[in-house]
């Protein structure tokens, strides 16, 4: 099969992270005679400094024209005097409305081998397995008016969402709970914001489509305490972009390290793949970054864009496998198991592609 | 000294929590001959039973008339279908927006008593003591333009914030960093939102008024995520409205219980006292309700409003001994400790008031 790839390495930690990504990914084409071609294209931090914006026109045809864009991770402190429009991040929230998809897939999964690296007891996080839909393109990220008046010392953002953009990432989380444990968590905060409530009835109404699925309803800031003390009470979890942004991250905590997942945009022109960590500048080109999560984001760009379930699965088991033998980069060694290696970024790489 | 007190018991457990909060407080009015006196009134879904409308004018003059405001939960499922303006919550805001205050105090610590009670390991929780600053009267929760129109099937609220909302909040937070372990984390969406630009920018500015506070940022995703990994490296955490509920409630899972936890509104013309947890209709009348959250709120009015520190000290120290005397309300009975007794609401309120 053929994969043409863009590659959308970024900033800090990213091009270290994604280039351990796509060896994987070239060794599953070498093994199973498939045809990837990587095509590298700047975004974020690094697009500024060589092209003055952070998403240039080359990239965007680039990415448009390909069949999966695998990016690496966006954000450098250098630009925190600029506006949000203008930022690093900038780029990364165009392109994902360039690309269109919107509905940004999140698995946080407790490992077995990791269980001692979570600062949640081991019999919390026993078998946990959420997958978070996080609607991608909407809310307060998108919605205008948005300012910073100087003058006035007043500054607004506005979160909108329309029943159409509820109503389609609804259906993604719903199919995908189909395939699971047949059980929808969607999250908003309609005790107090209108647009939650247009949410909430939303959602309601696209259930009626899935009597096979179970629907609950949490508030967001309840649902914030409930997925640390039940992680395992979730299946699928519905949220609105800033939502998703907010328990995503902190479900990192479930799996032991933000380092470990991998995310998957679907539903637009072009999928986007990206790991839910960020650009880490502080530990750039140290060794320390853990490509796990950019490898597993490999395995989704396998699973969604290359419907290639068997070799998605391969790599997944691979890294298992390498966190297993005690495998661990800075970020997965807490505890004290003297069976542990430390390894480095590459190092890590090397181990999952001789698993495979 | 005289405190005349409004109690705004609420809805679902608020009335069982108030009561034994105020049993507490009378008993230290007995043993230090102050005089105070309760004055009951309506507040949320009661009052909209009762007046029809969540904040009736006659609880607004005894609240405003009061020297402080102790308030239950507000919230019951039974109005779910009215818009935001027309439910329970919308009286709690409103009665938030007519006292005045814009600081919201929540502190959250980890009671060396009931380390087995979190889902969080005794070594990730000891010692941890933030407390939260949340701004409580901006952003989101009060943002015009806000609805939701139901021919075009779409909804807007509106984040807002001025410099001087950010300048003030900001100012309680050094202020109290400044008793305690001097450090502020500001917490923002600043690569994003403009209205985080305007909220870093302010906080940074307030911050060298006060040079001998350290001042850190933290985007609100990461911190999610840190809360949880590293929560003895916090100390005063400043936040607006929406990401304040949102950590706050997620920050309970440090003390083991968001039954556990008070809160003080401070700053404007009367101070606010809720404890953190809502209405839980679910347990309404059960008896399991949890009154520690509403008896330590009860110590914050006797500090806040009552320049009664000792007293203070001294309800949380009776808090503290009969947690160690393993008395526990069913939402913080995890752990197999057999020395543990199970008490209900009543009778959990009758040991702090033995013990004090
Ligand atoms: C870098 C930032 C704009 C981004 C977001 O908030 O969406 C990131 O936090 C993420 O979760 O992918
Ligand atoms: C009940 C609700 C309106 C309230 C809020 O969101 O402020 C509550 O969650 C809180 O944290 O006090």
């Amino acid at each position: 099969m053929k994969l043409n790839i863009a590659v959308l390495a970024g900033d800090g930690i990213g091009p270290e992270v994604t280039a351990e990504a796509t060896n994987i990914l070239r060794a599953v084409a070498d093994l199973g005679g498939h045809d990837f071609t990587f095509t590298p294209a700047l975004l974020g931090g690094v697009a500024i400094t060589a092209a003055g914006t952070p998403l240039p026109e080359e990239t965007l045809k680039i990415s448009l024209a390909s069949d999966a864009v695998l990016l690496g991770a966006v954000g450098d402190n250098k630009f925190n005097h600029l506006t949000p429009d203008k930022r690093p991040e900038a780029g990364l929230l165009q392109i994902r409305q360039h690309l269109g998809g919107f509905a940004n897939l999140r698995p946080s999964v407790a490992y077995a081998a990791l269980s001692e690296n979570s600062p949640l007891r081991p019999e919390v996080t026993k078998d946990a397995d959420i997958l978070f839909v996080r609607e991608l393109l909407g809310g307060l990220y998108f919605g205008a008016p948005r300012w910073w008046n100087h003058d006035t010392n007043e500054a607004i953002n506005t979160m909108r969402y329309t029943r159409d953009e509820v109503v389609r990432v609804a259906k993604v989380a719903f199919e995908l709970a189909g395939k699971r444990k047949k059980k929808v968590t969607s999250v908003d905060k309609a005790n107090v914001l209108e647009v939650s409530q247009l949410w909430r009835a939303t959602v309601t109404e696209v259930a009626k489509d899935y009597p096979e699925i179970t629907l609950e309803h949490q508030l967001v800031d309840s649902m914030a305490m409930h997925i640390m003390n039940t992680p395992r009470s979730f299946d699928v979890v519905l949220t609105e972009n800033l939502f998703g942004d907010i328990l995503s991250d902190e479900a990192g905590v479930i799996t032991g390290s933000l380092g470990m997942l991998p995310s998957a945009t679907i539903g637009g022109k072009v999928n986007l793949y990206e790991p839910v960590h960020g650009s880490a500048p502080d530990i750039a080109g140290t060794g320390k970054a853990n490509p796990l999560g950019a490898i597993l984001t490999a395995a989704m760009v396998l699973r969604h864009s290359g419907k290639l379930e068997a070799e998605a699965a391969a790599v997944e088991a691979a890294v298992q496998h390498v966190l297993l033998a005690g495998h661990r980069t800075a970020d997965i060694a807490r505890g004290t198991d003297p069976a542990h290696v430390r390894v480095t970024t590459t190092q890590m790489g090397r181990l999952v592609h001789e698993a495979l």
